[in-house]
């Protein structure tokens, strides 16, 4: 049991759609992740995925509209609802989601990660 | 399904120790609240708690320690931990628990609530 302060957190890593977990509570997981480009189009059929802007912004494309997330913006996309994120520049992500949430939902690929600790 | 800026709900209420509810996934609520002065020792018996910081300071005081959070901190306090938190000056804080977690955990008095949609 600890503190983890988030901006130092993010100094610690690089990479681009690779979440790290900082935090673990009630079967979910805490984890920060940097994002820029385009990410595929996914769902998850089991989970619902927090997403709160720390940094930048955040675009999350929907099948009939598109979300805009700005520093201090969050949102929770439900199971099941297919989206499609995209960051023009680098941004900053807290994430919320069970344990077993992988990154590209039901779809298997090389950016296919649960996230490591740091 | 729609973005929650932070800083605009936060500013909605002003009342202290009385969390109120922005989002809702995989059983859990999101919560904001503003703290300031002393709360009560308490421990919930099923439910991890997630505190993130996003304005002032914020003291948890443990049995045997006390966690001091900054602005951009986050800690997790297990279930059955006992803590009583403490602000000196209003904080501001986002909580990450169950939706069955009373503010109280296994004590009921006149502060115990689950909170309120805003």
């Amino acid at each position: 049991m600890n503190t983890v302060n988030v901006k130092s957190k993010f100094e610690l890593f690089n990479d681009h759609w690779s979440p790290k977990i900082v935090g673990e509570l009630n079967g979910q997981y805490v984890k920060l992740t940097k994002l820029k480009g385009e990410f595929i189009w996914h769902q998850h059929d089991h989970e619902d995925e927090l997403f709160l802007v720390v940094k930048g912004t955040l675009r999350i494309m929907l099948e009939d509209r598109e979300l805009v997330l700005q520093e201090g913006d969050l949102t929770i996309v439900p199971r099941g609802v297919r989206h499609k994120p995209i960051a023009d520049e680098e941004a900053h992500v807290i994430l919320f989601e069970p344990k077993s949430t992988l990154t590209t939902g039901a779809i298997q690929n090389e950016q296919t990660t649960a996230g490591e600790w740091i």
